[in-house]
Protein backbone atom coordinates (compact mmCIF):
# COMPACT_ATOMS: atom_id res chain seq x y z
CA UNK A 1 0.00 0.00 0.00
CA UNK A 2 0.98 3.73 -0.56
CA UNK A 3 2.88 5.57 2.15
CA UNK A 4 1.17 7.11 5.34
CA UNK A 5 1.68 10.90 5.30
CA UNK A 6 1.89 13.26 8.50
CA UNK A 7 -0.36 15.40 6.93
CA UNK A 8 -2.73 16.11 3.60
CA UNK A 9 -4.63 18.93 2.27
CA UNK A 10 -8.05 18.89 2.91
CA UNK A 11 -7.68 17.72 6.95
CA UNK A 12 -7.46 19.74 9.57
CA UNK A 13 -7.48 18.80 13.33
CA UNK A 14 -8.65 21.41 16.05
CA UNK A 15 -7.98 20.29 19.74
CA UNK A 16 -10.58 20.72 22.03
CA UNK A 17 -11.33 20.98 25.33
CA UNK A 18 -12.38 18.70 28.22
CA UNK A 19 -13.91 20.72 31.70
CA UNK A 20 -14.09 18.33 34.61
CA UNK A 21 -16.62 19.25 36.63
CA UNK A 22 -17.89 17.74 40.66
CA UNK A 23 -20.82 16.45 38.81
CA UNK A 24 -19.49 15.65 34.74
CA UNK A 25 -17.70 16.53 32.39
CA UNK A 26 -18.39 19.59 29.43
CA UNK A 27 -17.02 18.24 26.45
CA UNK A 28 -16.39 20.88 23.71
CA UNK A 29 -17.37 20.01 20.38
CA UNK A 30 -17.66 22.96 17.43
CA UNK A 31 -18.38 26.25 17.55
CA UNK A 32 -20.72 28.58 15.14
CA UNK A 33 -17.78 30.94 14.91
CA UNK A 34 -14.70 29.05 14.83
CA UNK A 35 -12.54 28.87 12.03
CA UNK A 36 -13.09 25.48 10.78
CA UNK A 37 -16.86 25.63 10.86
CA UNK A 38 -18.22 26.42 7.41
CA UNK A 39 -22.10 25.45 7.47
CA UNK A 40 -24.78 23.22 9.49
CA UNK A 41 -26.21 20.23 7.53
CA UNK A 42 -26.68 17.75 9.94
CA UNK A 43 -25.37 15.98 12.85
CA UNK A 44 -25.53 12.09 13.74
CA UNK A 45 -23.65 9.32 15.67
CA UNK A 46 -21.79 6.29 14.26
CA UNK A 47 -20.78 3.51 16.38
CA UNK A 48 -18.22 1.01 15.12
CA UNK A 49 -17.69 -2.61 17.34
CA UNK A 50 -14.07 -3.10 17.88
CA UNK A 51 -12.03 -4.99 14.97
CA UNK A 52 -14.66 -3.67 12.39
CA UNK A 53 -14.11 -1.45 9.62
CA UNK A 54 -17.26 0.91 8.25
CA UNK A 55 -15.77 1.88 4.83
CA UNK A 56 -14.60 3.11 1.99
CA UNK A 57 -16.95 6.46 1.54
CA UNK A 58 -16.13 9.48 -0.53
CA UNK A 59 -17.97 12.36 -0.13
CA UNK A 60 -17.82 15.00 -2.91
CA UNK A 61 -20.01 17.88 -1.35
CA UNK A 62 -19.89 17.32 2.47
CA UNK A 63 -17.78 18.63 4.90
CA UNK A 64 -17.18 16.50 7.95
CA UNK A 65 -16.43 17.42 11.60
CA UNK A 66 -15.42 14.41 13.21
CA UNK A 67 -15.32 13.18 16.79
CA UNK A 68 -14.56 10.31 19.01
CA UNK A 69 -16.89 10.66 22.53
CA UNK A 70 -16.52 7.21 23.31
CA UNK A 71 -13.94 4.52 23.04
CA UNK A 72 -11.11 5.53 20.11
CA UNK A 73 -11.91 5.12 16.22
CA UNK A 74 -9.25 5.05 13.66
CA UNK A 75 -9.75 7.30 10.92
CA UNK A 76 -7.74 6.50 7.37
CA UNK A 77 -8.22 8.49 4.32
CA UNK A 78 -6.44 8.01 0.88
CA UNK A 79 -6.01 10.63 -1.79
CA UNK A 80 -7.31 9.46 -5.25
CA UNK A 81 -7.29 13.56 -6.53
CA UNK A 82 -5.96 14.42 -9.65
CA UNK A 83 -3.04 16.95 -8.83
CA UNK A 84 -2.76 16.44 -5.43
CA UNK A 85 0.75 16.69 -3.60
CA UNK A 86 -0.18 13.20 -1.45
CA UNK A 87 -1.76 11.63 -4.78
CA UNK A 88 -1.79 7.51 -3.79
CA UNK A 89 -1.27 8.04 0.34
CA UNK A 90 -2.93 7.89 3.06
CA UNK A 91 -3.60 9.62 6.13
CA UNK A 92 -4.22 8.01 9.31
CA UNK A 93 -5.24 9.19 13.20
CA UNK A 94 -6.24 7.28 16.16
CA UNK A 95 -9.06 9.58 18.10
CA UNK A 96 -10.58 9.15 21.84
CA UNK A 97 -12.09 11.32 24.12
CA UNK A 98 -8.95 9.98 26.79
CA UNK A 99 -6.23 10.07 24.91
CA UNK A 100 -6.45 12.47 21.88
CA UNK A 101 -9.56 14.51 21.93
CA UNK A 102 -9.31 16.51 18.87
CA UNK A 103 -12.05 17.48 15.86
CA UNK A 104 -11.30 16.58 12.21
CA UNK A 105 -12.65 18.44 9.62
CA UNK A 106 -12.21 16.61 6.46
CA UNK A 107 -12.84 18.89 2.99
CA UNK A 108 -14.88 16.43 0.39
CA UNK A 109 -12.87 14.25 -2.44
CA UNK A 110 -11.09 12.05 0.06
CA UNK A 111 -12.19 8.30 0.39
CA UNK A 112 -12.45 7.46 4.20
CA UNK A 113 -12.82 4.37 6.46
CA UNK A 114 -12.87 4.16 10.12
CA UNK A 115 -12.20 1.25 12.56
CA UNK A 116 -13.18 0.93 16.51
CA UNK A 117 -10.11 0.61 18.16
CA UNK A 118 -11.71 0.06 21.92
CA UNK A 119 -12.69 -2.80 23.93
CA UNK A 120 -16.42 -1.34 24.81
CA UNK A 121 -18.61 1.09 22.38
CA UNK A 122 -16.60 3.09 19.61
CA UNK A 123 -19.11 6.42 18.85
CA UNK A 124 -18.23 9.07 16.63
CA UNK A 125 -20.39 12.24 15.99
CA UNK A 126 -20.20 14.06 12.79
CA UNK A 127 -21.44 17.78 12.02
CA UNK A 128 -21.94 18.31 8.49
CA UNK A 129 -22.06 20.63 6.39
CA UNK A 130 -24.73 19.20 4.10
CA UNK A 131 -27.96 16.71 4.93
CA UNK A 132 -27.23 13.17 4.34
CA UNK A 133 -27.68 12.98 0.92
CA UNK A 134 -26.42 9.18 -0.58
CA UNK A 135 -26.64 10.80 -4.29
CA UNK A 136 -22.99 13.13 -3.20
CA UNK A 137 -21.52 10.12 -1.71
CA UNK A 138 -19.71 7.19 -3.52
CA UNK A 139 -18.83 4.08 -1.86
CA UNK A 140 -15.62 1.32 -2.31
CA UNK A 141 -16.29 -2.35 -0.77
CA UNK A 142 -13.40 -2.77 1.79
CA UNK A 143 -12.23 -6.25 0.82
CA UNK A 144 -11.90 -5.59 -3.14
CA UNK A 145 -11.12 -2.35 -3.51
CA UNK A 146 -7.26 -1.15 -4.04
CA UNK A 147 -7.50 0.54 -1.25
CA UNK A 148 -6.05 -0.73 1.75
CA UNK A 149 -6.52 -0.05 5.75
CA UNK A 150 -3.53 -0.30 6.91
CA UNK A 151 -3.01 -3.03 9.64
CA UNK B 1 -43.26 20.73 45.02
CA UNK B 2 -45.51 21.27 41.90
CA UNK B 3 -47.45 19.44 40.15
CA UNK B 4 -45.89 17.15 37.44
CA UNK B 5 -47.11 17.89 33.99
CA UNK B 6 -47.22 15.73 31.12
CA UNK B 7 -46.51 18.80 28.65
CA UNK B 8 -44.83 22.19 28.85
CA UNK B 9 -45.43 25.14 26.01
CA UNK B 10 -41.49 25.43 25.05
CA UNK B 11 -40.58 21.79 24.77
CA UNK B 12 -41.11 19.51 22.13
CA UNK B 13 -39.96 16.11 21.72
CA UNK B 14 -38.29 14.55 18.74
CA UNK B 15 -38.44 10.29 17.99
CA UNK B 16 -34.90 9.93 16.64
CA UNK B 17 -34.13 6.79 13.97
CA UNK B 18 -31.06 4.40 15.57
CA UNK B 19 -30.31 1.99 12.11
CA UNK B 20 -28.54 -1.11 12.87
CA UNK B 21 -25.62 -2.57 10.81
CA UNK B 22 -23.19 -5.38 10.42
CA UNK B 23 -20.71 -2.69 11.92
CA UNK B 24 -22.14 -0.75 14.00
CA UNK B 25 -25.22 1.78 14.14
CA UNK B 26 -25.97 5.09 12.83
CA UNK B 27 -28.00 7.51 15.09
CA UNK B 28 -29.63 10.00 14.17
CA UNK B 29 -29.53 13.50 15.75
CA UNK B 30 -30.47 16.35 13.93
CA UNK B 31 -30.99 17.71 10.39
CA UNK B 32 -30.90 21.52 9.09
CA UNK B 33 -34.67 20.69 7.58
CA UNK B 34 -36.28 19.42 10.56
CA UNK B 35 -39.02 21.89 11.74
CA UNK B 36 -37.61 22.16 15.41
CA UNK B 37 -34.04 22.99 14.35
CA UNK B 38 -33.82 27.01 14.46
CA UNK B 39 -30.07 27.79 14.28
CA UNK B 40 -26.48 26.21 14.77
CA UNK B 41 -24.57 27.90 17.55
CA UNK B 42 -22.49 25.17 19.43
CA UNK B 43 -22.81 21.43 19.67
CA UNK B 44 -21.04 20.04 23.17
CA UNK B 45 -21.04 17.27 25.16
CA UNK B 46 -21.96 16.94 28.82
CA UNK B 47 -21.63 14.06 31.57
CA UNK B 48 -22.86 13.49 34.46
CA UNK B 49 -22.31 11.05 36.60
CA UNK B 50 -24.93 8.58 38.28
CA UNK B 51 -26.82 10.37 41.29
CA UNK B 52 -25.36 13.33 40.50
CA UNK B 53 -27.50 16.30 39.03
CA UNK B 54 -26.13 19.51 37.30
CA UNK B 55 -28.73 22.41 37.48
CA UNK B 56 -30.71 24.74 38.22
CA UNK B 57 -30.12 26.98 34.81
CA UNK B 58 -32.29 28.91 32.68
CA UNK B 59 -31.05 30.29 29.67
CA UNK B 60 -32.34 33.65 28.06
CA UNK B 61 -31.55 33.22 24.50
CA UNK B 62 -30.34 29.82 24.22
CA UNK B 63 -32.72 27.40 22.12
CA UNK B 64 -31.20 23.75 23.22
CA UNK B 65 -31.95 20.36 21.21
CA UNK B 66 -30.68 17.97 23.45
CA UNK B 67 -30.10 14.18 22.82
CA UNK B 68 -28.79 11.23 25.46
CA UNK B 69 -26.33 9.13 23.54
CA UNK B 70 -24.94 7.28 26.45
CA UNK B 71 -26.59 5.64 29.65
CA UNK B 72 -29.89 7.34 30.92
CA UNK B 73 -30.29 11.01 31.72
CA UNK B 74 -33.45 12.69 33.60
CA UNK B 75 -34.36 16.00 32.49
CA UNK B 76 -36.15 18.46 34.76
CA UNK B 77 -38.19 21.65 33.67
CA UNK B 78 -39.54 24.40 36.28
CA UNK B 79 -41.62 27.23 34.78
CA UNK B 80 -41.96 30.30 36.33
CA UNK B 81 -42.91 32.36 33.32
CA UNK B 82 -45.30 34.80 34.34
CA UNK B 83 -49.02 34.35 32.63
CA UNK B 84 -47.68 30.28 31.52
CA UNK B 85 -50.61 27.94 31.72
CA UNK B 86 -47.88 25.71 33.53
CA UNK B 87 -46.71 28.27 35.98
CA UNK B 88 -45.39 26.45 39.02
CA UNK B 89 -45.31 23.33 37.34
CA UNK B 90 -42.36 20.54 36.67
CA UNK B 91 -41.85 18.50 33.21
CA UNK B 92 -39.87 15.16 33.72
CA UNK B 93 -38.31 12.81 31.06
CA UNK B 94 -35.83 9.93 31.43
CA UNK B 95 -34.34 9.72 27.79
CA UNK B 96 -31.51 6.91 26.64
CA UNK B 97 -30.31 5.80 23.36
CA UNK B 98 -31.48 1.88 24.74
CA UNK B 99 -34.96 3.21 25.63
CA UNK B 100 -36.16 6.23 24.89
CA UNK B 101 -34.09 7.67 22.28
CA UNK B 102 -35.69 11.01 20.92
CA UNK B 103 -34.37 14.57 20.88
CA UNK B 104 -35.96 17.37 23.24
CA UNK B 105 -35.58 20.83 22.07
CA UNK B 106 -36.48 23.42 24.80
CA UNK B 107 -37.20 27.01 24.03
CA UNK B 108 -35.11 29.64 26.78
CA UNK B 109 -36.49 30.46 30.00
CA UNK B 110 -37.23 27.31 31.76
CA UNK B 111 -35.39 26.23 34.74
CA UNK B 112 -33.46 23.05 33.79
CA UNK B 113 -31.65 20.50 36.04
CA UNK B 114 -30.77 16.86 34.77
CA UNK B 115 -29.07 13.72 36.36
CA UNK B 116 -27.42 10.79 35.33
CA UNK B 117 -29.17 7.36 36.12
CA UNK B 118 -27.08 5.07 34.27
CA UNK B 119 -24.37 2.74 35.94
CA UNK B 120 -21.92 4.44 33.62
CA UNK B 121 -21.32 7.37 32.01
CA UNK B 122 -24.51 9.11 30.98
CA UNK B 123 -23.87 11.54 28.28
CA UNK B 124 -25.65 14.17 26.30
CA UNK B 125 -25.38 16.20 23.38
CA UNK B 126 -26.66 19.87 23.08
CA UNK B 127 -26.83 21.70 19.47
CA UNK B 128 -27.48 25.00 20.74
CA UNK B 129 -28.90 27.65 18.73
CA UNK B 130 -25.93 30.42 19.86
CA UNK B 131 -22.63 29.88 21.13
CA UNK B 132 -22.08 29.47 25.04
CA UNK B 133 -22.34 32.84 26.39
CA UNK B 134 -22.76 32.72 30.10
CA UNK B 135 -24.06 36.43 30.26
CA UNK B 136 -27.28 34.94 29.09
CA UNK B 137 -27.90 32.26 31.17
CA UNK B 138 -28.85 32.15 34.94
CA UNK B 139 -28.17 30.23 37.46
CA UNK B 140 -29.76 28.95 41.25
CA UNK B 141 -28.06 26.28 43.26
CA UNK B 142 -29.74 22.79 43.78
CA UNK B 143 -29.96 22.50 47.58
CA UNK B 144 -30.84 25.89 48.31
CA UNK B 145 -33.41 26.76 45.82
CA UNK B 146 -37.01 26.55 45.80
CA UNK B 147 -36.72 24.83 42.83
CA UNK B 148 -36.91 21.31 44.01
CA UNK B 149 -35.46 18.32 41.71
CA UNK B 150 -38.24 15.46 42.14
CA UNK B 151 -37.23 12.41 43.96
Amino acid sequence: MGEIVEQMQGITLTPLKIIEGDAGKVMHALKANEESFSEFGEAYFSTVEQGKIKGWKKHTKMISNLLVVQGEVQFVFYDDREGSATKGKYFSIKLSPSVNYQRLTAEPGLWMAFKGIGEGENMLLNVSSIVHDPEEAMSKPLGESEIKFPE
